[in-house]
């Protein structure tokens, strides 16, 4: 993607390795400053994925494979640094398959910085893929809603959600986004507002609460979302309400289509009632740019993701293709990585 | 309610006439800051309500009671005073009914300034009474979802959606609220929580987005919420928002109520189609406490309110009683000002 840097303009990715530093573009400050984020260690990256420097589950998977990277580069045990790494976020499923991928390379005795780049220009290639699939779905006149971020930042480049637009936009198709803005961290307007406006498409930044009212009105053609982790029968966990879309979409007959690598199908887990949903920190709910929005006295909960039973979905825009989520499991076109993959958790 | 005025413990109403100044608890500045403002003429009430000082559709009728009555003791023609106040706000009923009932009372020679503080009073004796009928639909354990703010602050006092939580707490029963944070303008978190904090009811404060979380896992038992108007047949119009909960609430089996008074059902409008529903500035959305959130060249869309269809509410709670949604036109019990209401108008 084309960033702005300190009045430079530079073509970046979300997460690259510079010697043994991993460097991110750091996504608390968009879209009003672009600064980069040095992670000199593996614990700076943790905490880069904590903090949300970077996050989508995608971007994750890839600073995680260059944190691997960057530990081998350092000599460093890599065992006890992918545990670490396991325990920053529990959500998402592209952590763990970037970590499992980075620790079969070592077994297979392969150089860890070639895998770390084979791994992000893989992810880069399976969102330019879902981008050509899931065009299809974008005439003219269509007006889509899209919740959290799904872009260029949430991947290491072009996007899962936002892949389609930006293809169907490169075709001279002129459509409309309604951007959830995405509370508690604002991604929406943060974040996708800002990669939109990049691309020249036209949207509208709406509260999270308003997406009902343009569902229920029929003004919204098609919702496309990203996912942290879809199980075998392709129910989903997504950005904290991804769900009460779903369901208000169906209840309108408004299709509701998910776009997701390969990286992101957890095929050992059966359904998504087990996806571990990450409860942040209240304070990401009673304030906003630190400034405090609630009583001192209220608590608040902070789940970051729900959960989507595959019958909402109408269905999932992959590198190899769209499939229904019924079809997950036996769509033979989605490639031998993930069968193996399938196969090794089963024997856990 | 009992506020802190600079340092003073008082207890206020939502709003009250002093001399010939209509005088407001400055809801803008909750809870950090308790101020009061002083509306010296119609012009004041009228931005009051336009600029949110004053927010809920029975603080709003009330307010514009005390406005017309203030015209009156300043010898103002009554008719352009009342046109003013009629185009403050589109959505809400009692805005209309409270305009409606002053100048009825003025035809009847009645003097205004005690209409209108019979009117005010009238307002606290409904919602006194919707929390006997509603605090029925609460025991000790169960748990509530309520969204923006249908307490003591969105009418002259007590509230309605907040009644029956303030029968039920007084009674001794032990529940739980989530609050939905209700943006653009926080209501939930800055007024709902507040005014829980000052009753010792146990609670916490969400994004709207995790209020299908909560419905989908099965961990709120009753969903209790305001509206700004309720047609005949049961349509109503509340805070954006309202609707998605709605629909996620049925389809999870989750009891859907909504607390109003009489003066918010609008029997002249056969269903909520025609309600018209508020779009406020952009601004709301793309800042927040004069903060941008957004990227400067992002719009925004900004509806005020949504419609929810009658088929997703289970009752009514009304100072008469609970009626379920297609009872409303038929309920004898309602009295005889809505009947003599529903005639006034089909004359119209």
């Amino acid at each position: 993607m084309r960033l702005v840097v300190e009045g430079t303009p530079r073509e970046l990715r979300t997460v690259w390795l510079e010697g043994d530093v991993v460097r991110l573009v750091d996504q608390r400050y968009l879209p009003f400053d672009v600064r980069i984020y040095d992670a000199k260690n593996f614990e700076d990256v943790a905490v880069a994925i904590e903090d949300m420097v970077v996050r989508g589950a995608p971007a994750i998977g890839a600073t995680a494979a260059y944190g691997l990277a960057q530990a081998a580069l350092q000599g460093l045990e890599l065992k006890s640094v992918a545990d670490r790494l396991r325990r920053t976020r529990p959500t998402g499923q592209d952590l763990f398959f970037a970590i499992d991928f980075m620790l079969q390379a070592r077994t297979r005795g392969e150089d860890l910085v070639q895998a770390a780049e084979r791994y992000a220009q893989e992810d880069v290639d399976r969102c330019r893929a879902i981008g050509e699939h899931g065009a299809a779905l974008i005439r003219s006149g269509t007006r889509i809603l899209t919740h959290c971020n799904a872009g260029a930042l949430a991947t290491v480049d072009y996007g899962t959600a936002m892949a389609p637009m930006r293809v169907a936009k490169d075709a001279g198709r002129r459509f409309f986004v309604y951007v959830d803005e995405t509370r508690p961290r604002l991604q929406g307007a943060r974040l996708t507002a800002w990669e939109l406006v990049q691309e020249g498409i036209d949207h509208a930044i709406i509260t999270d609460g308003a997406a009902g009212h343009f569902l229920g009105r029929g003004e919204v053609d098609l919702v496309l979302v990203g996912a942290d982790r879809i199980a075998a029968n392709g129910d989903l966990a997504n950005k904290i309400g991804t769900y009460a879309k779903a369901v208000v979409a169906r209840e309108n007959g408004v299709p509701f289509y998910v776009a997701a690598p390969s990286s992101t199908i957890d095929f050992g887990l059966p359904t998504g009632a087990k996806i571990p949903i990450e409860e942040r920190s209240p304070q990401e709910v009673l304030h906003l740019d630190g400034h405090p929005i609630a009583p001192k006295e209220s608590p608040a909960r902070n789940p970051a993701f729900d959960v989507t039973p595959a019958k909402y979905i109408t269905g999932i825009v992959t590198e190899k293709g769209i499939v229904k989520p019924s079809q997950l499991r036996s769509f033979a076109g989605i490639g031998s990585t993930l069968k193996k993959k399938a196969a090794r958790k089963k024997r856990r």
